[in-house]
């Protein structure tokens, strides 16, 4: 994986594509599906995305003020599905992990830029962790909007380091894999996703 | 155009892509593109969306409380670019009009499930337009979150009535035509995008 420039992070999420929203805590940690995702501004790069608050990862966000976006490929799938329906709370009550009853690695990258970013409190030894195998990673700092989080679920957050595959994405573009199972998702409902199809472009 | 069950219409969204946001007030009215979008809420539906202050679909949202949504096909690509780089504002400035300078058309279908929403103040002869020939529309009524606005340029709101063509979505289900024009859109930068590629289904 390679840093991305943050001025260009956005366009990791700009197409749409499903995530998997991971966070941590006081030695616990969480992993879930995320389709309600955007970003939010260009520079500094934000992004908004809806977090139940009946979820455990909502619990390790709210005490750690940090979450990670990592965008999964479609061979990942079945590990995708299990995210977004098993109960890391359930599984946390059994002792048991969900990263792992999902199939799925943790990873903790350096950031390399997160010296370009001014006032957060965010070393490059952070705790939140990213998942191993997918297309693009951002590690995002929560803004203080605690309205937002009561009255809608809905998180906004400063986007402090990124990272790509650079055999997807490079030089501030995509170029996925002809190979569809190299390729982002989007969700519909009910486990219906639809890969990301063929670029095309305007003028 | 076939209503959709407002339970079903953040599906019109989950995927992630690119549209068309209109309003009208007073007699004018524009069409802006907007990639930064995603699903809110299931029941009663909900959307959030960015939009720049600069814009003048903007004034015309803060004045008229509403908006539309419409999913493009790839085959309207030309006319989705211009109506992410035209200025509205500069247009209205020459006496013209943003829809026609677009080759878009705005329509103004019957809302037949409007009589459903309780405490919404639109009339099923509403006068937000929404673009002819697209996919899909979800007609929207903006929660008054004023901070949200001021602050990111974030619009949350209800969505008060959607429609599908039933070729590509019917039953709550999208079912795109094999045909690559006839998808919808994500975009990425700068006049690159992607088309909604290939259904999948977990498990």
């Amino acid at each position: 994986m390679q840093a991305v420039d943050l001025a260009k992070a956005y366009r990791l999420l700009n197409h749409g594509p499903t995530l998997l929203v991971t966070a941590a805590h006081a030695g616990q940690r969480n992993v879930m599906a995320a389709a309600w995702n955007m970003p939010l501004d260009f520079q500094p790069p934000k992004v908004a995305v809806v977090i139940d608050r009946n979820t455990f990862t909502r619990g390790l966000i709210d005490a750690s003020g940090c979450f990670g976006l990592s965008v999964p490929r479609a061979s990942m799938l079945a590990e995708v599905m299990k995210a977004g329906t098993l109960s890391g709370r359930e599984l946390a009550a059994q002792g048991l992990d969900k990263f792992d009853a999902c199939g799925l690695q943790a990873v903790h990258p350096v950031a390399p830029n997160l010296g370009d970013v001014a006032g957060v409190n965010v070393t490059p030894e952070h705790d939140t962790p990213l998942v191993a195998g997918c297309l693009a990673w951002l590690l995002c700092h929560v803004l203080p909007e605690p309205d937002m989080a009561v009255r809608h679920d809905l998180f906004l957050a400063e986007v402090i380091a990124a990272w790509a595959d650079p055999a997807a994405f490079s030089d501030g573009r995509w170029h996925l894999p002809a190979d569809e199972a190299q390729r982002s998702i989007h969700h519909v409902a009910g486990g219906a996703f639809f890969v990301t199809g063929s670029p095309i472009q305007s003028g």
